[in-house]
């Protein structure tokens, strides 16, 4: 027998409005009812491996020991392994496919140190259905059997760490003092996380309290380096350090994603301005139109 | 006093938004602490009565022994009577309106043993609000009761289980060769299952692994029978065992639905065709327009 | 050490598409592990303190006994307190920031007790990130330690309860014979609640079950007082003494907002009307545009 789990934490592309998650969570609370349930969130896009990857990562220094499983999952049914991954001295086990999703946060825990194909049918559900359900059939069952302190290896055929599939994280290119990134994330406000540190910033930029922002091309504009939202004025684009430490472009109390028309993964340029006084106290940021 | 229970799963057509769901819950944690809740879904079309009884039959199979309260209930305040269904020896309690919701599930678990109208003040919330909340007011103190070890029996008058609104279910159609089923539900990926399973279709078309579908009238289409969605090239319809044992009309990471114009209860036509090369290996899809 | 809690209910305008609230979840799993957390509601409109305000005050008699957490927090990062408040000798605390979201339930509760200020760093979450997230960082900590005895007065300094924000609940005014309110909530469902309780109706029009109702100006209307939506003839409005005792406007299985293009704070004005028989027994609405 191995470890004894409490806690599975969930993180799907299937919505609330199926019954896919209620269905998962029957499945878990038949098979190990003595586990408590948190729903990370379930609201991730369909199919968006890379957004539910960086959604983890952003997570996962937050998260109680326990399971953890994550279903973003577009080759259900095709030969990608489902696996299990166990991380921090088996403090944490991942349970997903192997497509990326779970990869930034095995890493950020220090990589996996065992892992596991599902491939032990003992562990599996096996209803009537076809195979596209993973999340019921054998992640939900895998966590459960893991939280009733099944072996990891008992779920499978061992697999090589180093085969599993890795997540590709863009990093931001500083050149000509200028700093070219991406937007990450947009969360449900409209704040726009690039991929792009405070620290970053200040190798372009001096670390006054007050910068300005640009944004040009079509959309060129200032902002300022801001510590909350309401420190900015009405319709005043600001940049912030956020929650996760990195910076994000944001108003206050309006979505920064439909005033400067931005989504996920687009470009974006930060290049330090002069503003004719001498001092080099601005940051220009270029948006590259899809 | 009856057996006890320690989980109560709850589908209803609340949504998130309101906190119906939450004062619900709220209920239930302060009669009943002991309880788990599981959510199935709360996501059900507002009055759909017969989208939350296809759910619940859909999921009946994996949901944990306890107390199942269901809310899709357009009549509430009316006579309609609120009900307590006891399946199973006892093993599950459904809970909800006298108006067909609950009724698949039911008879998937072998039909009611004993059933009450929930007519006992003693185990209602008699607040001052009017009566407009059953799942407040009704049916999660029904369930708390359950829970408690109260038996069915004592939360009101028994009622004759014959007398219990029945769901109609539309079975397919095999006429000349053709099979004449309809949409039963579409997932929040735009899946489209239908209410024809896969033995029935192998009675017109060839079990062969690929099969063709072909969607005529205003939208005639061809399709492939696949195991997967990811065997499926981009923008080709396919034709799954769906993870209930039933087909639905998919596509590989994009709606069916959206790609065929198909809404719930349209009606779908499956015909095999003759190739031209003599074999009968494919089947036509004929969608009835609204 | 003070009194244990073990549940926490929690309302927030975080959504559930991001993680945030998982990412709360995850906080209180972590730190007080025996907590069963309650979700009030997520769904609140982003920055609307006084929708949030207004959904606890309507929920607060349901809460069970323990600690809620609120927030809605447009002034996050800024020098708005953070608060904790003690409620009922200690069946309950609200813990959130002091904006006026806390005071309509507080204030039900039988006022503020004592009352702190979540300025002790012992018991937040000091991370790398920005100060954009007190749910995870201040609120939800103080909630676990609250829940695992921690006395109220450790968790910052005194605040004299006085000085609170209150909440401005707005009443409805009597003027010659016509009832001036608004409309305080639109549910999902589209029924929309007045500021406006049935005895205050009475006061205006007779008590009789079946009473008119005019909606005049652009979108003048008649209704019918009901006590369920399924008396409504298909389109016909209905005002019903709703679920928490206040005057809705309501059609059966439709939206009244759509119907009569409400929304929330709109002026809505009830006043009886002489339906020619010489009784008095109508009511008149008239819907002030915005």
């Amino acid at each position: 027998m191995g470890r004894r789990y409490d806690t599975v934490t969930l993180l799907t592309d299937y919505g609330l409005v199926d019954e896919f998650v209620g269905v998962m969570k029957s499945v878990l609370r038949d098979l190990a009812p003595h586990v408590a349930i948190v729903d990370l969130t379930h609201g991730i896009t369909a199919y968006d491996v890379r957004g539910g990857a960086l959604c983890l990562g952003r997570s996962v220094a937050y998260l109680p020991e326990g399971v953890v499983v994550a279903v973003v999952d577009p080759g259900v049914g095709t030969d990608r392994r489902a696996i299990a991954v166990e991380v921090a001295d088996g403090a944490g086990v991942f349970v997903g496919p192997d497509n990326g999703l779970l990869a930034p946060a095995v890493a950020l825990l220090g990589g996996a140190q065992r892992a596991v194909s599902l491939t032990n049918p003992d562990y599996r559900l096996d209803g009537d259905g076809g195979a596209t359900f993973d999340g019921r059939d054998v992640f939900a069952p895998a966590a459960a059997h893991l939280c009733n302190g099944v072996d990891l290896l008992a779920l499978g055929d061992e697999v090589d760490s180093s085969t599993l599939l890795p997540a590709a994280v863009p990093l931001p290119e500083l050149t000509d003092g200028r700093l070219r990134g991406q937007v990450l994330w947009i969360d449900g406000f409209g704040n726009c996380q690039l991929n792009i540190g405070p620290d970053e910033l200040d190798q372009i930029a001096s670390g006054e309290d007050v910068v300005r922002l640009l944004v040009d091309g079509a959309a060129s504009r200032t902002a300022r380096r801001v510590t909350s939202f309401a420190e900015l004025s009405q319709g005043a684009i600001g940049i912030v350090t956020d929650s996760y430490g990195m910076l994000a472009l944001v108003l206050d109390r309006r979505s920064a994603a439909d005033e400067l028309g931005l989504a996920v993964a687009d470009d974006v340029t930060l290049a330090a301005i002069d503003d004719g006084d001498g001092r080099d106290d601005g940051v220009r940021v270029e948006l590259t139109s899809r």
